[in-house]
């Protein structure tokens, strides 16, 4: 794909066309504030372009019926994940539907060259499984702050090695077309946005429970990304004064209380401790524990385990319940790894927002777990990609 | 004022000669992105409309000398801002420079038609000083929770008797001229925004810290008002789990440590204990302490209300770093009637932040005070009214 949209209303035409499929010039008319003749200027040109082609008859709302049109069905945009300890991959068509996807574990400090060797490997056998020939742009995330115009990790904690190395570029190069990088979370928030939990919600955040702590904030439909690109780092905000001391070298930080390191240490000393057999026996079995340990423990009634979560429930909906006053969103998601923990964990934390924020903010406050689970990156990706290439040039 | 733009690219002209002043269509066009003919075309219906006229000569850049445009002269905007213990009305040309202000002290608790009542004397007062004769429109501030589109505070709570009052109709009744309605706090920030230090800044924060302490967001430019309007809400984020009790009912909140009330209290204790005989003195004066008295302690030098102040700060500071690392503003503002507390506010206030925020969000973040003081509401007033005249019908 080279060719771009003309004009704003282009732009948004193929926008509409992606998130609502195949439509006829009336439908489209409906959306976009274009009389007939213009809007049959712009859809002409976008049929030139063979960004959208003719597809079936339209239902008829009275006089002659026309053709209905949709973005061109061979369009591939690929979405790569790259998680803390995981790298997902996926292909979607041009409705951002994934038409393949692949897990593959692996250490993000593995570094950029070992982690491009494992996703460009995915890539070619999902092109080998005959989904795509080609793509027409990639979205890619990763697990830190992302200078965001230039496509550029910027000093990101969990993943030495990254800092400054040019993502944008050197994937490009690699696939052969245009590519977008993102922080993993604002992906996650991007996929919910899309095709999940948090479509047509303007302004809504979304926590991502993982290794860290992270949230993507989405205000009045857009991503809001910060002035550093490092938004959304809420790991590090202050629960406790004089508290825990945490990996960054301050104190009483949320994930020196929880996310997936902080329960994973808290779950083995609970082992040690002998407050609980069953973690203990899990411990004993793998040599290490997990998150997944902890809610398979806290599934089979480990009392322990259910205060891991409840406990760090709390803290991060104390976390929560301060930006629910200071943003005052639509909606909040939670997702992430942790989310196996379900909905002990989510139990918890809207207890403490509906308890700590004011009636006003909370009033009608939905608090829900992301519904596209290790898709929602990817998918966020495809958008980001997507949202990209179907702007004005 | 009933002409109003007919699209989009006349309302970027009127909102560029507002704050630009007089310019020449080279200079619109230079800021636009419309063809010479496009330009003038548009720059004619303002014309007709009367909103724009010709005012002299515009600087040779080659070529036949064309005129200055700017925006009609005899424009007049109405601020209004109503905090909770007074009100400032202004009258502003088109630049929105102010052309008279006047400040009342007023308990907003005597409820919204002894407010009105003030308000429309003090207008009548700056008509007949002959700064205006009739008004385009006015905006008004209020120190609480506004639903924007309807212009009705709702359950403001330190403003018992306005909850549901139609602010908006009610005043633009009385003045004849289209009205619009916002947080007090919100306009601070766009008062900042519009001629003071937040000038060209995108996404920044604006802390008031009076009464209570409320904050203003700006992303992208706009003003951030949430789902239900109250976005910015920060004074009863906690900051302290198990801590003080609050007037909200909940424990620890920030207001309970700092703003105008704590602060009051808080003083008051240091003098009757003892802790102070600066304080103790001026308590004996006049019967009550308030922040300007801790102000005017702490520059004697009395120890106990430069522990106030430095506590206090630190306790802002520590919620502001959790806005700083979820927002990653360009910029924190803080204003309202207690930075006569001044740099020794400010110093605690910056140090807790770039303690404990990372140095990614706090890189280059300045945190400074607002440089508008007392007109810095108003003048967001006439921001607001302006920007929504300023935009298409």
């Amino acid at each position: 794909m080279t060719a771009r949209p003309g004009n704003a209303h282009q732009a948004r035409l193929l926008r509409l066309l992606r998130d609502g499929g195949p439509s006829s010039r009336a439908q489209l008319g409906d959306e976009v504030e274009l009389s007939r003749s213009k809007l049959a200027v712009e859809v002409d040109r976008l049929l030139e372009t063979g960004l959208v082609v003719a597809d079936g008859l339209a239902a008829s709302r009275g006089g002659r019926r026309s053709h209905n049109i949709r973005l061109a069905p061979g369009l591939r945009f690929l979405g790569i994940d790259i998680g803390a300890t995981s790298v997902d991959v996926a292909v979607t068509n041009p409705e951002l539907e994934i038409l393949g996807h692949l897990n593959h574990p692996m250490d993000v400090r593995e570094g950029p060259v070992a982690v491009f060797e494992q996703v460009l490997t995915m890539v070619g056998k999902l092109k080998d499984s005959g989904v795509a020939e080609g793509f027409d742009g990639a979205g890619i995330g990763v697990p830190g702050p992302v200078r965001f115009p230039e496509g550029v990790p910027v000093a990101p904690p969990i993943m030495p090695g990254w800092d400054g190395f040019p993502v944008r570029e050197a994937l490009s190069q690699e696939l052969g077309c245009p590519v977008m990088v993102d922080n993993d979370v604002n992906l996650m928030a991007m996929g919910e946005q899309q095709a999940g939990v948090a479509r047509h919600v303007p302004d809504f955040i979304c926590v991502k429970i993982g290794t860290g702590i992270g949230c993507g904030i989405v205000a009045g439909g857009t991503v809001h990304r910060g002035t550093t690109g490092s938004a959304g780092d809420i790991g590090h905000i202050q629960v406790e004064p004089r508290g825990r001391q945490c990996a960054c070298g301050n104190r009483g930080c949320l994930e020196a209380y929880f996310g997936g390191s902080a329960l994973a240490r808290d779950a083995e000393s609970a082992a040690r401790e002998g407050r609980s057999a069953e973690l203990a026996s899990r411990l004993e079995t793998s040599g290490r524990l997990t998150g997944a340990d902890v809610a398979a423990a806290a599934a089979a009634g480990d009392g322990a385990s259910l205060d891991l979560i409840r406990d760090g429930g709390a803290r991060t909906g104390q976390v929560i319940a301060g930006l629910v006053s200071f943003f005052n969103p639509g909606l909040v998601v939670i997702g992430g790894g942790v989310t196996g923990l379900g909905h002990t964990l989510l139990a918890s934390i809207r207890t403490q927002i509906y308890h700590q924020s004011l009636p006003l903010a909370t009033g009608n406050l939905p608090i829900v777990l992301g519904e596209l689970g290790q898709v929602a990156g990817v998918t966020g990706a495809a958008r980001l990609i997507s949202d990209h290439l179907f702007s004005p040039a």
